[in-house]
């Protein structure tokens, strides 16, 4: 079956990935003179600056999530396609699914990045990253039931083991992940046990580099160390995982080698591009990076394909000399730069190449605190706080109505509880539960324990 | 190890299963000169009677759930065990769990029922129940699939099966479903699809007694019937499924036989008593009904055990002739009953038998329209609905302040809009997308078609 260009006349854009970079596009071209297909495997647009939240338990996955189909429903241009693409055929111009395929006049490739675990995948179930709704999830269950766990075991050592939480990797995502179980450790838990006392609560934030949020100006870096120092994280830098093995983790800070007995590891760094980069390279003979990024044209589209664009964390540009950061508003501006450039082409128009405007980075640290650097003013605590709170509810809400979010975050302000701190899963498949001697296992079968 | 009654003095009471009857008799012993011991295997209370809005995409879990430890974290008698009872030893007055065990001087067991398919357990997972969590969501995944599958599908045979919705069950449960639904199709889902028009939806509200709502008074059956009607929902009473094979559901109505092409069918029929049941016949003796739940005495204990009390679903009790219905209020009524019959046994005073307090019972029906039998006052409609939506926020603020739960009905009300209307699973193991051929498959792996 072929989608798509079913008459002949409208220019049909093909995007593959509803993040947002695809999103941005697809929402740009709603009234433009072309057709769209949105093509992703997921049905909804999904909020990731905010699914560190999803994982330590204040928000739900719907409160960060807009279905595709209700955002671009007014679009009528627009078609949403649940499905997932294996191939492309850029000579035929086709992308293909599964037993489908999907024609298009100029195509956009926005399917972003996952985790990296620099080549050591086996450590993917040790300590899960945070890029999906599951991988929140995951997360979540793991930092609620080491709690549990904890309170279980009677063994000094051993829980202090289950009450060790590191996170490897000192960017914003890690950063923020510290601050939120510091919160939860020191602050939202702390009447809810009988056995442990949940102010012992270890947390550690692990940086290769020599200061945490490197992307940041050196005094931000500074300000966040120390706001997370208050907060009761321990953070390490010039720290390099280099094992994880029986719940330990093996720390190399300079010639220091360190063991450390952590139940709970989260992994907050490195990238590796998403499958359809290998696709493209093998099917136009695109330049990828290291981590196999797209190598893209100033115009964003691939050389010798002026039809397909990247765009997003998937895209490797550099301006000024140095790489855009993998961040969304460099894909929100690479969407509609992309939109832009058609509907110019289309009217026979040149488009000048892509420039991204620096709002500034900000990365919030816990309740109240956050840092943010505008470029021409920096600030933090409070007043970055607050910024931070605006700035996503602003985003959030353009798609779908989520002052509910707002409510919740304000609930959440001033009880300091947390409502969605459920262990859930998939019960005939998932990890519910753990039992005394600290392993997990799944209630309502025999003897099923699960090494994770 | 050996929980619980460490030092000698307090009576302990040990509770098994933190849904209505177990927490309510947890929060009513809050201040009574005893210990208390509330397991369970889930970490969080859960408001059934809203599953079925999850399940829909109204509400998310967190929205109905309240962490066990959160809500009885200022009852300082009173210690939270997340686990699963394997076994009781009556004689040793001991909980047995995993590992562990936990000693008693009285034993509150609540753990309910789950469904039940005549006989045909291999039916669960082609019509899934609604007990849990995670059966919302896959209600929820397989809801809004089956509208993307009919979206891919051009064999118009095929589009009405993916199209086609059967509920088992006309009790409050299946009315509530077979409402939202149609709420969906008819209403919600309208703009969204390119392919389909979800109007031509059709949904089934099977039912085997000779109306729907069977406990409640025949006019109020046929309000709730005519309403359902209206909201565009076919319902077949005296209607019995003989079989669910190769998505096709087979209805014998009197001499009738219809077979029903359906990809979603879902289960909203019997009950059958927790495990926990056989448990207690075989370790005391105590009598079972014919679906397994325990024969209690007028105290709710169990005969020969004083000291053993069964309360909520998982109870049978007459009153008048009649057995209680399987719903919240009973549940509390008995957790409380029983909680105050320990105090009054510890001061060495006589307790009545219990008695149920029927306050009426009430089904919503969709936006709009519900039913409310309070005895002496029968009414329907608009009016029906927000005294339904009155009670429910009011149960659900006990708890955990749920405000946010009426702020999101107040919005879906208004917008009309499902802001959790998610397709999520587990990638690793869950069922994300569906092909072409209506093959459900796993993103990511090269072709693992699953069945359901």
């Amino acid at each position: 079956m072929v989608n798509g260009a079913e008459n002949q006349s409208p220019h049909h854009v093909a995007i593959i990935g509803g993040g947002f970079g695809g999103l941005y596009a697809a929402k740009a071209l709603g009234n433009a003179p072309v057709q769209v297909t949105l093509i992703d495997k997921r049905n909804f647009h999904l909020f990731q600056p905010l699914l560190y939240q999803v994982a330590t338990g204040t928000l739900s996955p719907a409160d960060i999530s807009s279905p595709l189909r209700a955002v671009l429903s007014n679009n009528k241009n627009t078609k949403v396609l649940l499905g997932e693409v294996t191939d492309i055929d850029p000579d035929a111009q086709k992308v293909i699914l599964r037993g489908e395929e999907v024609t298009y006049d100029t195509l956009i490739v926005a399917t972003g990045v996952s985790h990296h675990y620099f080549g050591k995948d086996e450590w993917e179930t040790l300590a899960p990253g945070l890029k999906t709704v599951e991988n929140a999830l995951e997360m979540r269950r793991r930092i609620f039931l080491a709690f549990e766990a904890a309170e279980k075991e009677t063994d000094p050592e051993k829980r202090r083991a289950w009450l060790t939480f590191a996170i490897v990797g000192g960017g914003p995502t890690g950063v923020e992940l510290a601050g939120a179980i510091a919160e939860l450790a020191y602050s939202t838990l702390k009447k809810d046990f009988r056995n442990i006392d949940t102010a012992e609560t270890r947390i550690l934030l692990l940086e290769g580099m020599d200061r945490i949020l490197p992307p940041y100006k050196p005094e931000l870096s500074a300000k966040a160390a120390a706001s997370l120092k208050k907060l009761g994280v321990t953070v390490l830098t010039k720290a390099l995982v280099t094992n994880i093995e029986n719940h330990v983790l093996t720390v190399k800070q300079g010639e220091q080698i360190e063991q450390i007995p952590a139940r709970t590891i989260l992994w907050a760094a490195g990238v590796k591009a998403s499958p359809m980069s290998k696709v493209l390279n093998q099917r136009t003979g695109v330049e990828l990076d290291r981590v196999g990024r797209v190598i893209v044209e100033p115009d964003l589209s691939i050389a010798g394909n002026p039809n397909i664009f990247v765009i997003g964390d998937l895209a490797n540009l550099s301006q000024d000399g140095k790489p855009l950061p993998g961040i969304a508003p460099v894909a929100m501006q690479e969407g509609e730069y992309v939109a832009k450039l058609i509907e110019q082409r289309l009217a026979g128009k040149p488009a000048p190449p892509f420039r991204y405007l620096d709002f500034g980075s900000l990365a919030v640290i816990g309740r109240n605190a956050a840092v943010v650097d505008l470029g021409y003013v920096r600030f933090t605590g409070l007043l970055a706080w607050l910024f931070w709170v605006f700035i996503h509810i602003y985003y959030l809400i353009e798609f779908d109505n989520k002052l509910i979010v707002m409510i919740q975050w304000g609930w959440n302000y001033f009880t300091r509880k947390r409502g969605a701190r459920l262990i859930t899963g998939n019960e005939s498949l998932g990890i519910v539960a753990v039992d005394v001697n600290g392993d997990y296992y799944v209630p309502g079968e025999s003897k099923s324990t699960v090494e994770v």
